[in-house]
């Protein structure tokens, strides 16, 4: 298979595009390059689950960008609710009462476990983790925060300092009172685990070594992704989710949830915490609240750090808090996924397609290392050699064969996610089962590169 | 005169609105309240430059809500291109390239003053200022900020940190690097200024030390607003600019222009530094780009500081960076300021009309202290007594008696900016004379209740 020019793609478009692509080299500052050799794909058209680049070539997008398209591209209840909106109120300040952030924080606090029944919003998933880490702070008295290596957390500097990825290094003063531990993470256990359960075991009693060691009355907040998600997608194994909530539970700690990846239907449940049984006391969420098709992040807060608030001044906030057409979007966006079954969707394919086809895939080729994932949310880990699981790409890094494998699936008409030696199956919630087969082929059939690549 | 009731506005809207307030009362946290006593105004309607409550009553908005929309509510051209991006691409992953965010960036870099060529975005103003100190640190090798009191940069963690006003009191560990001073401020003078050629002198001698006491080869960033705005819009006096465009120059100090509030025609040019001829290395934005009509800020950078960023990965970014449903609206927004002389006619109106009748205003009114301002951004200073300057409330509160004000203003159907002690007039620039003159008329008679507070 190689991906096919379109030709429903007007010339006009690619045009456009072509000066876009100009217009960007000249005046774009993009995330997380070095602008010089950066040479980044134009797409001029999306809808569902496709996007189309700049030589109108149609890719499926496995992606979901940056994995917040879960209700695909395009949805014509989303765009037409923002069209609505639009004409009725754009934007008002955050201290107004408006109607479409009203509707958006019941739609929400109607789906958050427990008593996270409070809706601060903000514009995306870093400045919800910001906001997350000042209420517990505040509600504590306490300044420590611990969070996991391997996470990511968000670009502002609170959050890239909370995050326990290499994207942090350039911007790490030691100041921000954030301390990291050890998650547990069964295929590279840091404990020597052999089994999930022993890392439950010991990955728990590490943390509360931890909070003893760096002082529970110090600790105001443990943050964690509930699987999280760029890092690699590693759920937490039966029993570690539970122990988290005992432990800060137990020591006065404010656990907070960042399911700003694994929220919204991504694991197969409206939260990923669901899966787990457990309730945070703080819960950050963006990306699928509304797909990502207007700027929208915030937290969902419980009754008793609500209580903190009632009558203290919470000492933070922004201009565009609760925005409407954000607001409008969420509202469309829960409307569609609950009146589409996206959610139970996400589990059937996780459970029916997704799963079983990358178990067969890591049986055929030697370089797949690891599958793992639920919902729609996977990650397969690549290695040059099963044994040492040396990974195909060094961490924090790519590598010629991760990129040439990249290549591949991009000419094969596949737009996948990879982060250093994984490559990630996260497509929209909504993906038709013969589209997601026909990317997980591309896939499958990509991986005879890097298995080339295997040294023993 | 009184607020009026508009019959225009339907009982279904009224409705609405009135179960918009007991859901926000039920799932909103909201921006800097005590979540319980917090009585929020509903906004049911808004157009041009008048807003609905949710009584139905008709308000003039000269607060442009949060200082946003400069090109008042609803205009119609910017709605509509909305719609149109809304029904192409409504988002799309950063790293690739779009054409609303590429002719975006090229709008506003043509606008930006020198060689600000490049454009950052960022989902508002306060994750721009992080990254605008992220990009001077990682220029300069260097860690600290020097910002001025009384300012205001945003509700993150660090954004919060380099405010200067009482609300980053609860969230100041004094751990950010972030080194405070006094800026020029001529009314409360804090060098004992007479006049502002003095304030200038002595307000740059005074940062000239500071920076020689810091140690200049520990300070990466020296940020200011152009002209600070919640802070009390005090435009700097002569010079001054010119003066810390130098010093900064002279010591290696990456100069960081916080335009979010000041800019994008606010001050009767397109970006505030124009009126001072002084050319930062790094400008903020965000506000006024799009008026806010979809969540939008960012970071115009320098080509020296692109140069460093060139070869070696800029180390942040987001999500939305350059959401394409953002940028479409920046650009619709652009064009229209452009064509329908928004820019030129905030001038005029500061000139003509707001400046002229605050001076009247003051030489009746014994409560004013002081008025300043240029373009469509003005302040009204309210004081107890004339010569100690006693403020009508003390910093970083409120009183009864501007409580009392700001109640009578609403009343009379006025929708104003208030702050400790000021009121702002910050109307859409496009505001018709005819209601602008209307809106003084209602400050104007408010003040004689300010007026009998006056102890001396
Ligand atoms: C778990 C998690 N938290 C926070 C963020 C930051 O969100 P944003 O990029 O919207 O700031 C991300 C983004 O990928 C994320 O995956
Ligand atoms: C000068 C200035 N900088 C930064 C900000 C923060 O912007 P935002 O509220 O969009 O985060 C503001 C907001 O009022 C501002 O006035």
């Amino acid at each position: 298979m190689t991906a096919s020019i379109d030709t429903g793609v007007s010339e006009e478009l690619l045009a456009e595009g072509r000066r876009a692509y100009e217009l960007d080299r000249e005046h774009v500052f993009h995330s997380w390059q070095a602008q010089g050799p950066f040479k980044p794909m134009t797409i001029v058209k999306t809808e569902g689950s496709f996007v189309w680049d700049g030589e109108g070539r149609k890719l499926i997008d496995l992606s979901s960008q940056l994995v917040n398209t879960n209700i695909g591209h395009q949805h014509p209840k989303v765009v037409e609710a923002i069209q609505e909106q639009a004409a009725q109120i754009c934007t008002i300040a955050p201290q107004h009462v408006n109607a479409a952030r009203s509707e958006a924080a019941r739609l929400i606090a109607e789906r958050t476990p427990g008593d996270l029944n409070h809706i601060f919003f903000t514009n995306g998933g870093a400045d919800a983790v910001e906001h997350a880490v000042r209420m517990a702070r505040l509600h504590t008295g306490r300044q420590k925060v611990l969070s996991a290596y391997r996470s990511y957390h968000g670009g502002t500097q609170l959050a890239v300092n909370i995050t326990g990825d290499p994207r942090r290094f350039d911007s790490d003063y030691s100041s921000e009172g954030v301390v990291h531990f050890m998650p547990a993470y069964t295929y590279r256990s840091y404990f020597g685990s052999e089994t999930p359960e022993q890392e439950t075991e010991r990955a728990l009693r590490h943390l509360e070594d931890m909070i003893t060691l760096e002082g529970p009355r110090n600790i105001a907040a443990l943050i964690l992704e509930s699987v999280p998600g760029t890092a690699g997608i590693y759920a937490p194994p039966p029993g570690y989710l539970e122990g988290v909530r005992e432990l800060t539970a137990k020591y006065g700690i404010v656990y907070i949830a960042d399911e700003v990846m694994a929220g919204f239907g991504r694991t197969g449940t409206w939260f990923a915490v669901e899966n787990f049984n457990v309730t945070p006391d703080l819960m950050t969420f963006a990306k699928g609240v509304n797909s990502g098709y207007v700027p929208l992040g915030g937290v969902a807060i419980s009754d008793a750090i609500f209580e903190t608030f009632r009558d203290r001044v919470y000492q933070g906030g922004l201009t565009y808090s609760g925005h409407p057409l954000a607001s409008a979007a969420a509202v469309a966006t829960i409307n569609a996924m609950e009146d589409e079954g996206m959610v139970a969707n996400a589990q059937r394919l996780g459970r029916d397609i997704i799963g079983p086809r990358l178990q067969e895939m890591k049986a055929k080729h030697p370089s797949i290392g690891d599958v793992r994932g639920l919902g729609c949310f996977w990650a397969i880990e690549l290695v040059k050699n099963a044994e040492t699981k040396e990974p195909m790409a060094a961490y924090g890094g790519s590598s010629p064969e991760m990129n040439e494998l990249v290549g591949a699936i991009k000419a094969a008409g596949v737009l996948p996610f990879a982060n250093f030696n994984r490559i990630h199956v996260v497509p929209a919630l909504n993906i038709s089962d013969e589209l997601l087969i026909q990317a997980l082929d591309v896939i499958d059939e990509a991986l005879t590169i890097t298995d080339g690549y295997v040294t023993a």
